[in-house]
Formats: C-alpha cells, sequence, structure tokens
C-alpha cells in the first residue's frame, strides 16, 4: 500500500496510481484530523469521494503518529495527549474517538487504536504497553459495533446503490467492482459496495516472542476480520523484525488478511510476502523518490549523482514503466539538480512501480506454487 | 505554447501534457544554458531526446532573460554581458552564440537574438534599439545558415530515419508524424523529420506604431520563414498591446507563422487569435496555477479561498478536463493549503486545459468562417 498522507500520494494523481496497478492506498488518521479536519471529510462524502479515489483505502488509527511526537503528547488509560504539529492546539485520541474519526473518514479497512511500543524496552513495560492496547482493542471494537453505521458513505454519491445496509458480513472487506460516481465512469473504477469498513486488530508485545504470542491470541479472541503485526520496524535488527513476523503469522487465522506495517526495503516486503503476509505499507518507495533514492532491478541508486549527468540509459533497464519507458537517467539527475517538480513525481512513479511489480511476482509465484504449510495458519 | 522553462512544464509531465494536446512547448535558452548547460543537451540528442518531449518544441533567443536582468547585466552592439542568477558566473550572449546554442538544444523553432526594449523608452532608444535588433537579426541568421547543419538530431537517436539531410525549405518547419525512438511507439508520437530547424525573426519598435511598421519590413526584407511581434507585455496598456500588434499583423506575410511572445490572458489570446496571431507564449496558465489561480469559464478563482473548502463542485463546471472530472474544489484548496505537491500538478493541467481549449475553440471558429481580410497578409 503506498502511503497517501494528508489525501494524497505525493505527486502522484490518482490517474497514475491507477494505472500504475495500485489497488488500495494508506491514508494517515493523524494528518488528515489534523487537515482537512474530520468534518470536512465526513462531510465531503469521507475520504474516497474527498480525495476522488474509487478504490480502496486503508487508514491507521493515528496512534503510530501521536506516539511519535515524543515531546508533545501524554499517555494514559484512557488516551492520548497531544498537540499538533501544525499550530501547537492540543488534541486528545482515544480508542473511541480514533472509531469515531476513521468512520467518519470512511476508509475500507481501518484500524484499532494501539500503543505502538518503543524499542528498546524491558519486559514490564512490554507486558503493561501490550495489556493497555489489548483494552485499547477490546473499546475499539465496542464503539466501532455500535457506531459503524455512521460511515459517510449512505449520503455520499460514492456509496453504491445496492450497498446493503446493516448486512453482509464485516470480514467481506475486499472492494468490488462497480460504478456510482456521477462524474467518473471509468471501468477501472473500484468501490465499496459492502455496508459498513473493516475493523482490523494490532498485534504488539515489542521484541519478546512470549508476548506477541500472547498478543496474537488474545486479539484474535476478540474477534476481527483482519489482523496487523505493529509495532515492528522501530529501529530493531532485521532479523528481530523477521523473527517476530514468523513467531506471529502462523496464529493468525490465514483465512483472514494478515498485515505487517510500516515495512519494508524491497527484499523485505518480497521476504514476507513469501512468509505468509497479505498487505504491508511504508512510506519508503515515495519518501526515498523525493530524496533521490530509486530502487532498481540493480539495486539502489541516487539519481543526484553526478555520474548519471550524461545517463542516457533508462532508471532502470530491467524496468518497463512509464518513467523507465521515456526518461533517462541524466533528466531525471536534470530534473533534480533544477528543483523542478517533476522530479518527485517521476521517482515515485518508478519506485512504486518497482514496489508494485515485486509484490505481483510473488502474488503469480504463489499462485503457481502454493505454500500450504505457510498459508494453513494456526497448526 | 506552454512554457517549460528548465526542460519541464512544471509540475506537468511529458505524457500529461501529450493528452492535453499540447503540440508544442517554449524552452528558455537561458536557462537551459546555464543548467543542465548547452554541452549536455547536445550530447544528450537535443532537447526532446533529453527530455523525452517527441512533439515540436520552440526556443526563445535567451535575449528576454538577460534583458530582465537589470543588475546583471551590460549590452553592447557586440552582446549582452550577464551573471548568472544561480552562481554568479560571468556569460556573454551574442547573435552568433545564441545561434550556436539553440542550434545546440535543437528545437524545432529558434529564434533570432533581439533587445527587448523596456516600456517606456524614448524614441530616440526605440529607434536605436530597433536598428541593433535588426543588425543583430541579419547577424542571427548569418550565423543559422552557416551552422544549421549542426543541429544535433544527426547523432540523435530521435532524428527519423527518412531525414533529408541539407535539403528541404527551411519553412517546412511544421512537424510531421513518425516513429523512431527505441524506447516508445506510442502511435501519438510526433517527430521533427525536416532537414534544419526553422530561426524566426522578431519585430520590435517599442509602442511606436511607425518603427513597428519599418522594423517589421525590414525583418521581411532579412527573411525569415516565420516572425514574431515581441517588446510587447511589458508593462504597456493592454489597449497599446493591441494596438501595435494591429499595426505590424498585416504587414506580416500570412502564408508564415505570425507569433506574439508573451501573451496573454485568456480573453487576450482569444482577441489576438481572431485577429490572425498563429502562435503565443506565456507562463500565465502555469505560474498562475502554482500560485493558486484557475482561470475558469466563470472567471477567475483563487481556489485557496476558505469558500472553497467545502465546494464539492469541479473547479470549473464547464470544463471536461482530466481534473474537472474528477476532483472538487474542496480537494484541490486542500492540497494547497497542505502544501501537497499535487497542487501545483492538477492547477496547472485545468488551467492548460483552459487555455488549450480557447485555441481549439477559436480554430474550430476560424475553419468555419474563414476572415480573409484578416488572415490574407499585406494589402
Amino acid at each position: 500500500m503506498p502511503v497517501g498522507t494528508v489525501g494524497s500520494v505525493k505527486a502522484v494523481s490518482q490517474d497514475l496510481l491507477e494505472r500504475l496497478g495500485v489497488q488500495i492506498l494508506l491514508g494517515n488518521t493523524y494528518h488528515l484530523y489534523l487537515r482537512p479536519g474530520l468534518d470536512v471529510v465526513r462531510r465531503m462524502g469521507g475520504l474516497h469521494h474527498f480525495m476522488g479515489w474509487r478504490r480502496a483505502i486503508l487508514t491507521d488509527s493515528g496512534g503510530f503518529q501521536v506516539f511519535s511526537l515524543n515531546d508533545l503528547r501524554k499517555v494514559t488509560e484512557e488516551g492520548v495527549t497531544f498537540r499538533s504539529h501544525l499550530d501547537g492546539s492540543t488534541h486528545f485520541l482515544s480508542p473511541e474517538r480514533a472509531m469515531e474519526v476513521q468512520i467518519g473518514l470512511g476508509a475500507d479497512i481501518i484500524m484499532a487504536f494501539d500503543e505502538c511500543t518503543e524499542y528498546p524496552a524491558d519486559r514490564a513495560r512490554l507486558r503493561e504497553s501490550m495489556e493497555m492496547t489489548l483494552r485499547w482493542a477490546a473499546r475499539s471494537k465496542k464503539y466501532f459495533e455500535e457506531h459503524k453505521e455512521e460511515v459517510p458513505w449512505a449520503s455520499s454519491q460514492l456509496s453504491a446503490p445496492s450497498s446493503q445496509k446493516g448486512g453482509g458480513g464485516s470480514d467481506q472487506w475486499l472492494v468490488t467492482s462497480g460504478k456510482s460516481d456521477e462524474r467518473e465512469t471509468s471501468d477501472q473504477a473500484l468501490i465499496t459496495n459492502h455496508s459498513t469498513q473493516a475493523l482490523f486488530g494490532i498485534v504488539q508485545g515489542g521484541m519478546d516472542r512470549e508476548l506477541r504470542r500472547e498478543s496474537a491470541l488474545r486479539t484474535i479472541e476478540i474477534g476481527f476480520p483482519g489482523y496487523a503485526i505493529g509495532g515492528l520496524s522501530v529501529g530493531e535488527p532485521r532479523e528481530l523484525t523477521m523473527e517476530m513476523i514468523a513467531e506471529v503469522l502462523p496464529l493468525l487465522p490465514a483465512d483472514k488478511p494478515r498485515y505487517v506495517m510500516g515495512v519494508g526495503y524491497p527484499d523485505e516486503i518480497e521476504q514476507y510476502a513469501r512468509m505468509g503476509v497479505d498487505m504491508m505499507d511504508c512510506v519508503l518507495p515515495t519518501r526515498a523518490a523525493r530524496h533521490a533514492l530509486l530502487f532498481t532491478s540493480e539495486g539502489r541508486i541516487n539519481i543526484k549523482n553526478k555520474q548519471y549527468a550524461e545517463d542516457q540509459g533508462p532508471p532502470d533497464p530491467n524496468c518497463d514503466c512509464m518513467v523507465c519507458r521515456r526518461y533517462s537517467r541524466a533528466y531525471l539527475r536534470h530534473l533534480m539538480q533544477a528543483g523542478e517538480a517533476l522530479s518527485a513525481t517521476l521517482n515515485t512513479i518508478h519506485n512504486l512501480a518497482y514496489y508494485l511489480g515485486i509484490m505481483r511476482r510473488v502474488r503469480a509465484d504463489l499462485q503457481s506454487q502454493p505454500a500450504p504449510s505457510l498459508r494453513s495458519g494456526i497448526h
């Protein structure tokens, strides 16, 4: 999932994301809550309609961003008080409020409010944090169940006419095709036509195998239509990340999406996908692109380097994305040097194409060579 | 002609320019000369190949930008010494050097090196400046005729196989279709397959009708495959701009392109086109877009205004560009407020679509109702 922080995958239009084959993108609740604000997005019919994106969206709970505001937040059992990085104003997020906001934003998949435990942390701190995340997961689910009908799709032009209000299993989260936007009838259009959102639970427990297992089992007990593994990629060595994923993954129901949050490098996401991970998100391909870093089949290249000033070759000789088909390394280097806005756009398109290409390859491999031992869930 | 200052129409990819129907764009010799530099572009096979643009390009002579560097330039009969706005380094442009640079950049249409006279200016100054522009026009033509075969197309993958080196009239400047780029075979592709570039002359003379007439006739005497009217839109009232155009236009050969440089607002370009102007360029649609100003069928709007915060309507209800079909004013306003890069891209696409739409309408009107008295040249 490419990350569209504030209602836009930075520098890339929705049209291009569709052409790249993006099926789902991630929006950050924290950022959207502050700007343009929940009320605006809700009154505009939800995030899909607001940003003109008819495919799937997942919003995080806002927790991760809030916990990153080290000096600007205070955590209690009730929730988190924090100050906006934009204007210093004070806000409060709790499991209930995070659900209210995410229901109002109206993504297809929303996330329970959790505490992303810092790394490193001792065992007492890890257990305490994990226990709170479990209590918050239950509160998230309770609020969601009581308010899930308040999603703005009902009043939006984006809600499918066939939408069965209140019916249907909440695990039918996959988007299906449909057309109802009055201004856009592209046959590529996908639309959420299920009745309500899908709320996913999040497994925490730091880098402690025991706690991870316990967190997984007790989160499953609460019951969600999909499960995420959070609290990874927070500074730990990569072997530890993989160890935790390997520990938790077999415990999660194989018939529900399994999502590892906030990863990763190209080789990482391939590895995790082959282990059975169904979903991942990361700012890396987009953020790195804006800082001149391109991922290619020949490794990472910094397109700002002087060595590319007259390099007529495409960014990646083995890539057939719209950037590699048309532009040279010399041109991309020039755009970066000249501070041209197009630089971020083209770099990002290539990196996203590269990431999505990896996932496409893995999917094709998994379909031709199923690995049941990794994908059958609890043994 | 949209302006692509440094080898990119700011924030818009070449792909989108094609979809918008852009047939020709303008590159600024001054900017390209400084960055990435003549040698780089020439070694990359010229500007078309460097920026992956297979349709037509026109470069200005660099004169206008250099003359705008008030404190950083010194003009003599020989040429202009100026200091780079980037690093303060000293450079020299003369008619010969401006031709050398433009031949190296390899645009389809290049411009004679002229002095854009300041406004206001007294008659003595205007005559002196006009006379120098005429001498510079002759020097430009002489250098061009002696060096026109040095255009980099020959060694570039972009040069059409059928290119008749050294043959063909230099007024056959219109691009024709063809395919020769090894990495892109879109059937929309256009390519320059004529032998050499077309050098246009520029009429000066300030806001003096007599001098304008004299400049036009003496420029025609030198002989060019197309003529521009320069030195307008430099601060004078619009009636004066139109008066000068009306004075000069009937003197210019009707069978050659007639180009008014650096205009203008939507109503202006429509007016001038209906008077018989064939080509215009202006940064207005692109620069205004980046500053939140959208041109619409209902007038100009500043998309930053709070009144659009929850406006679900398209930027222009009478526009069917890809932005108006998909996005709301509320979303464009949000992108601007949030400082998202996509803001510049979407605003620019709409403004260019609006400008190009005007020209398309005028062309259709002229085809159905020819106005011979305005288009038959000298009477």
